[in-house]
């Protein structure tokens, strides 16, 4: 019996993700389309030069606010001597990427999942080209921001290549972090009262 | 003549940035453009489920490879229990904020000492929404990504309130991050070969 069992549960993981607690995620949001609706945030407090550190904790979603974190995450941004710091940490626009590189991983795993295709191994290389004239305001007609992004992936799973092509396709179009890239996103900035 | 020289040294720091240093790189990329191409990079490989981890180290910059850093940045992207993981890190939409809070604070602090205003405070708070019907693949109609961030910006500095709403659009405008968000990029996806 307790061996039925063991090979009951294992059967419902595929790329270590809960195939049943996937399905009922789904059904709900199915019946009620506001338990999609999420907000994320992150608080971020400047130190010095290139510095600061943010908070990441909370968030809403799934019809409530969510209390599963029992500890803050804390992350800091820093420069390169080059940039005018000290290495404190990764740079914005390297944070950037590993956001990218993050969300395309789990998205494919995640349609993955959902196709019953289970992965062996997946790995991904980012490079981002960036003139950093556009920052500077040397040069006005320059954009501040990457030109482009180029991800490489490596990948093996007990599918066959066309399965995995569609499969890479379908994550860059349904990606959030891809898609906040690659789609204009609107961004407001205002002073904090008081 | 020590004091004298402590003195000096000091005034040359604006919001803990190297003044001279800054000028001496602007100069050098208005002598040369060229120097101004970056080029920044991460390496992700995938664990389980939504859990996967970032190394980043190496970037192309000022017309040569960095040697400047003497360890390896390791970040690791995680998900909630609602979405299917158990809080192993942040997920790739809030280091997605992280990224954006750094970047446009780190502008407004730069541009700040350019202009010889001098910040005593700066923090931010970010809020994004998303609608994962997008991510999941249940309305196609929904677009994946961030609907929209909102910033809220605290900051007290020696200059009028006219000098800092000037500030925080030109930040706005020259952010790498934010730059990369509120314009279509490009992400190009490939398999890697063998």
């Amino acid at each position: 019996m307790e061996q039925h069992a063991m090979i009951a549960e294992e059967a419902l993981l595929i790329n270590g993700l809960d195939v049943t607690a996937a399905r009922n995620t789904i059904a709900a949001i199915q019946a009620d389309k506001s338990l999609a609706r999420f907000q994320f945030r992150a608080r971020n407090t400047w130190i010095s030069g290139g510095e600061n550190r943010s908070t990441i904790r909370d968030f809403y979603g799934v019809g409530r606010e969510d209390d599963s974190r029992t500890m803050t995450f804390e992350f800091t941004n820093g420069e390169p001597a080059v940039l005018l710091g000290d290495n404190e940490g990764a740079n914005p626009v390297e944070f950037l990427l590993h956001a990218l590189a993050g969300c395309v991983t789990t998205t494919f795993v995640l349609h993955a999942m959902a196709r019953g295709i289970h992965i062996r191994d997946l790995s991904t290389e980012l490079a981002g080209d960036i003139d950093l004239q556009g920052l500077l305001g040397i040069d006005e007609s320059v954009p501040p921001g990457y030109e482009q992004i180029r991800i490489r992936m490596h990948v093996e799973a007990d599918c066959s290549e066309k399965d995995l092509e569609d499969l890479m396709t379908y994550a860059q179009q349904h990606s959030p972090v891809c898609n906040t890239v690659c789609r204009p996103v609107p961004v407001v900035i205002e002073r904090a009262k008081g």
